[in-house]
């Protein structure tokens, strides 16, 4: 997918300059170093995407594009200092590197420079973009605090499981379909549209990565297996064990996640069990299935030139073909 | 001042049901936690007088004011993880009552309800208050740095001095009498001759706190004298002394800012003697002068009925009287 590459050079050329000079060193250094580390830079490539998809030139929605990415690498920034975590992208993170204090003012600024991003829209399309930003900056922020709240209750099921992920992760790919969309001129009812496949999408890859944590193939996951189960983590495959398993599966699931086990290999081997004899395994799969018709779905019923609804087809598919 | 008490009441009462039923609590309760702690609501209060003023009833600007007062209640509640307060306006901080990462992301949320109160007004309006809030919010952010930064640093200047408070402090109340103006159908001119009135009266009331945190009267003033010098903190008084002192002056503040006396009330009579032999007292008194002098005129260019104009000069004088 070459025009793929394209897009991620353009956000990341842009990038480097975002805050070149600015003062106080001590606000500013701290989020470009974070917007250097890079990652795939998904979400404000479906900025660009979207926005040429419907006809205007992809570097008219740059500043949409860097919008979305600069908010999402504030949100980085402060659930890194909520989270304790110490690495980033293969890095220090912000708050090991440069304390909590700076961690909160620069990730305060970027949320500030997201919206400020917008400002070369004409006032008509600024206010639509603005207020899609903030509607879907406070599901986010909402989507964060279920998550926490959900870890100390009992009475979580896969519907509110659901939601909390549909909030803390999929509405800002939506959020990125819709600005690209409106920035490229889309009708209302298509960049809503757009916005309903970038959500559903969203929502399949968070449901797979539950999965592949425990089921992936290590080397092309990217990440180490089992990596939930030892810290407990109340991921879709749970829900989906302690709403189909035997009440005897249920409680050895329990007795797991209470568990500080003295042989980590024992228990991912036992929990992955449990997963597979429950068919948590399969009804994961299913969600993921789901979802992703129901993005499709949602994309075949917007206007779209062939080429580009074909783009988006590619990338639903590359997204979504992880091995497992 | 009637007219104040009556602004005051609008906005309290608008802010009641600010964030009523919403889910979840653990995002939200701590926001309308600290709205309702109070405070004198200046900044607010400000925007429905400008906006008044210019013939627009106050209750048009009533969104915009919640927008000033949510920001300013934000930047209070990350200000107070930094400074690790444990009390504000006499209740526990919302980081000693629910943690700090309540008090982030619940800051966070603060933030983006701000941008979000505009979301009422037209899309042309919409664009110039939004793009007034993130140059401020931005400015605030970097004024904070710049505080952080100064405390470390020997090389400080009155002139640095006097541009980080007028960015941590100042700069909002300009804004908040600009979008009062603009709400109210002002030029942009007379809009950004009012900013230039709220910005230097807040650089007068800033200079004037720090000179009455030495030289107040504790019953007048609210707060314990000599704080500041307890805390060794760099306010005008000592950029003043390190500026016109002599040598053996400054070294002896130096001295008494690297101690950790024994006894608070010797420290205090010392460094307020330093202050009075330097005449660094007089000195920032003038600055005091000087800038409400520059805030009269530039609210004397302003094309206001009288009345109007009257109660601008009634409140600034109400907010420079405080006796010292």
């Amino acid at each position: 997918m070459e025009f793929l590459t394209s897009y991620q050079k353009q956000i990341a050329t842009s990038l480097q300059t975002f805050n070149a000079g600015k003062q106080p060193e001590g606000l500013y250094a701290p989020i470009d170093y974070l917007l250097a580390l890079g990652g795939k830079r998904l979400r404000p490539t479906l900025v660009l995407m979207s926005c040429e998809a419907f006809g205007n030139p992809a570097a008219s929605a740059l500043a949409a594009a860097q919008a979305i990415e600069v908010f999402h690498n504030f949100t980085l920034m402060h659930d890194d200092i909520m989270d304790k975590s110490l690495v980033r992208r293969g890095a220090q993170t912000v708050h090991e590197k440069w304390g909590v204090n700076t961690a909160i003012l620069s990730g305060d600024a970027m949320l500030i420079q997201a919206y400020a991003c917008l400002h070369e829209y004409d006032a008509s399309l600024f206010k639509s973009l603005t207020t899609l930003l903030s509607k879907t900056a406070l599901e986010v922020c909402e989507g964060q605090q279920f998550d926490v709240d959900f870890e100390a209750r009992t009475d979580v099921d896969i519907a509110l499981y659901l939601e909390m992920i549909r909030l803390k992760t999929a509405v800002l790919v939506g959020c990125a379909m819709q600005m690209g969309a409106l920035v490229g001129g889309a009708s209302e009812q298509a960049a809503k549209q757009l916005y309903t496949f970038g959500e559903k999408l969203g929502l399949a890859f968070q449901l797979q990565d539950d999965y592949l944590d425990t089921f992936g193939d290590a080397a092309q996951f990217g990440k180490r297996i089992g990596g939930d189960i030892i810290e407990n983590k109340k991921t879709i495959l749970v829900h989906a064990l302690n709403k189909q398993g035997t009440a005897a599966q249920q409680k050895a699931l329990q007795k797991w996640l209470a568990d500080k086990p003295a042989n980590e290999a024992e228990k991912i081997a036992a929990v992955t069990t449990l997963f597979k004899e429950s068919k948590a395994d399969k009804a994961t799969l299913d969600y993921v299935r789901q979802y992703t018709a129901q993005a499709f779905d949602a994309l075949d019923k917007v206007s779209l030139d062939d080429e580009y609804k074909q783009r988006f087809i590619s990338f639903g598919n590359w997204l979504m073909k992880r091995t497992h």
